[in-house]
């Protein structure tokens, strides 16, 4: 990294660093890739020790990229590391190490009339392209669950905590080393420039997954523009449909949780869809218990027929992700008709149903395009770590590789092996 | 499609037709993944009984193809449709309808200590893009996998075969109506410009995956272009290691049948790495073998210092996918050196290792980038027939969603179901 820092800045013209990042990176991809478990788990522990030990140099580091952002109080707070935020980056990594190897599962396996004894084996992906925004604990967490998997990782943070992520980048180094693996595994760009996203989403065939974290913007500037497959949501535009059949006081309980545990994660739902048939008997309650946590609203119609004080929904309101204390609410006529309203207005992340009537929550979980479909549990289930993934890197929205939230088994891909006695083929 | 066409012809100007396809195929690909299994076999038998039925239209049509065409031989050959040809089309049909549903089956299930139960469920990927070259039984086939897999396809076939193409998706598209689905399950492009294909690689979100078909510069250009992504293998550039410890009957038979079963397809050997400590006793009955059947040879200087009249390799020589009776010989020093050159020259397609050490070959089978790597097998069984899938739609080497043949299972995606007693979220 130094010799590529260097080059660019003695000559004072774009080099770009990418490709040799990336080619380093496919090297030690290739070494991870055939290291054992306990070599990688060894990496993480020893990684985790340095981010203790370094603590002191982190806040310092960080310390300087506070002193230099003007930005707000919201996106300074994510920024701002403390003793406990390195030590809970630490403890994230000591947690990974003790995950099961998500390497070498076999994912299937069969013999052949001819007696070829065909398996497919799990395998890491490659080289893993990580782009964040401001909080620098994500660096770590990400560089952890690739190490975890057999995979190299180049990590793109946000301009605004570059010393930061440069510090955190130092002890997964320095665990790298510990263990013996190749310090290409974790790999930062070399500075801010906006042209090193540009080159990580043209690296076809360098660089193998991207997985964008942050806002809308960046992340669909990656959706748009990468050659390069990518696993991300955009946005978690969430619903909660409650149904003619359902239980009243669960259904109340559940949109409120669904609402209103945390306002600002993508699995929270951000509209209310409900049965005319139960609407003017379940709606009020729904809404007072809402409202008395702080929660505001944008109604239809025909919601507002039944509460005429609760503001009026515009249609680009169903099309709002609100990450906020604001629930949209439509009034619906059975399954069909909210089905057509999430394939509207969804974001084909995570819908749930509440309903007492099986035929119906079976046609509403077969009904969406969505990653996570839910039936008489709350939106904000939608987490790896209360999948029992134990960790998670992201959420996905896509429709290929991977969905839903994105853990260690989804960073590794597979391979076939073939396994014969001399079989030729007739 | 009429009223696309005729909106072009009218205007005389480019008006793009896949957003329209695109939107017609996401609503026909609700439908489809919602129908029963029985409904999606209907369709398929009924559209292999319109095959049949339609054999005189389509041999017609393929009359037209072929009287304007000015292609070379073993291009004709690949267009040229005959009763034969048309009737093995219905007949994978009819296979495709009687082979497993892939939708719906449960992947994984869970349940967690909160009560909740977690399934992974295969779902259909949604809308998938076809774009092959010559063969027009390649859009039989395809319309018939996705219609099996419960996915809507838009086909784009070669210019050279549009009538062709045309006759059998109005076949296919018959035996959609006969079974009640919607006919834009399987739509094609409404005529040959090349600006379709732009917009099929450009329409990331509308289409959700691409597979390309043919040749070497048109696997590229998609895998260049696209921004959706794309299962598919540019070439097929495998090797066959024969180890010092080989049995050398098993060896000489398996490489002749590596390389020379078939010499055009993906899965031909074109690489022959051999151990030095070897070389002199087992390359020159090889040679011999495979001379016999006439094939020519490009060696290192290794192996032309045991076999002095082998034509000399150049260096591209070994990256060249010859699909011809050429092979590349190269003397390698034990299973890294085997290793290393498949990692600077091969195509993560397919290599196989002779053996009779089940050390070596446990670091062989996990020492490469490939989709598929054999033990004294043939590199001739990659293949989806092969390996039990039944059928396949390509092969992909890329290493996201799946890799080796691709087959139904890999048609499919998958969604999580949540299924609670209204937990909350703590």
């Amino acid at each position: 990294m130094n010799a590529v820092t260097s080059v660019m800045e003695a000559e004072g013209r774009w080099v770009p660093a990418m490709p040799e990042l990336a080619a380093r990176a496919r090297a030690a991809a290739r070494v991870l890739a055939q290291s054992s478990s306990e070599t990688r788990n060894a990496a993480l522990r020893h990684a985790a020790a340095a981010l203790r030990e370094r603590q002191d140099e982190i806040l310092a580091a960080n310390a300087l990229d506070l002193a230099a952002s003007t930005a707000a109080a919201a996106f300074r707070d994510r920024l701002t590391l403390t003793p406990a935020r390195v030590e809970a980056m630490a403890a994230g990594l000591d947690d990974i190490a003790q995950l099961p190897d998500p390497v070498g599962r076999v994912l299937a396996e069969w013999t052949r009339p001819n007696g070829l004894r065909i398996s497919r084996v799990a395998t890491p992906v490659g080289v893993i392209g990580m782009i964040y925004e401001s909080r620098p604990n994500v660096g770590a967490d990400a560089a952890g669950l690739c190490i975890k998997s057999g995979n190299a990782v180049i990590l793109r943070g946000g301009s605004e905590s570059l010393q930061s992520a440069r510090a955190i980048h130092g002890a997964m180094v320095a665990g790298l080393r510990a263990a013996g693996l190749p310090e290409a595994a974790v790999q930062i760009a070399p500075d801010t420039d906006r042209r090193h996203v540009a080159d990580m989403l043209g690296a076809a065939g360098q660089i193998d997954l991207i997985i964008p974290r942050g806002g809308k913007s960046l992340v669909e500037r990656v959706q748009r523009e990468a050659r390069v497959p990518v696993l991300a949501h955009a946005e978690g535009l969430c619903h909660t449909y409650v149904h003619e059949a359902a239980d009243p006081e669960m259904a109340r309980a559940l949109v409120v949780n669904a609402k209103m545990r945390r306002t600002g994660i993508c699995g929270a739902t951000e509209t209310l869809l409900i049965d005319a048939a139960v609407a003017p008997a379940l709606l009020p309650g729904i809404v007072a218990d809402l409202a008395a946590k702080g929660c505001a609203f944008k109604a239809d119609a025909r919601a507002r027929a039944i509460l005429p004080d609760l503001p009026a929904a515009s249609e680009a309101d169903f099309g709002t992700e609100w990450l906020d204390a604001i629930l949209s609410i439509a009034v619906v006529d059975g399954v069909d008709d909210a089905l057509a309203h999430i394939a509207r207005f969804g974001s084909a992340h995570t819908e749930a149903i509440v309903t007492e009537d099986a035929e119906v929550a079976a046609r509403f979980l077969n009904g969406t395009d969505s990653a996570v479909v839910m039936w008489n549990a709350s939106t904000q289930f939608c987490d790896g770590g209360e999948f029992g993934f134990g960790a998670e890197i992201g959420i996905a929205t896509g429709r290929i590789h991977a969905r839903g939230p994105v853990g260690l088994e989804q960073l590794t891909t597979f391979r076939y092996e073939v396994i014969g006695t001399g079989q030729l083929r007739p």
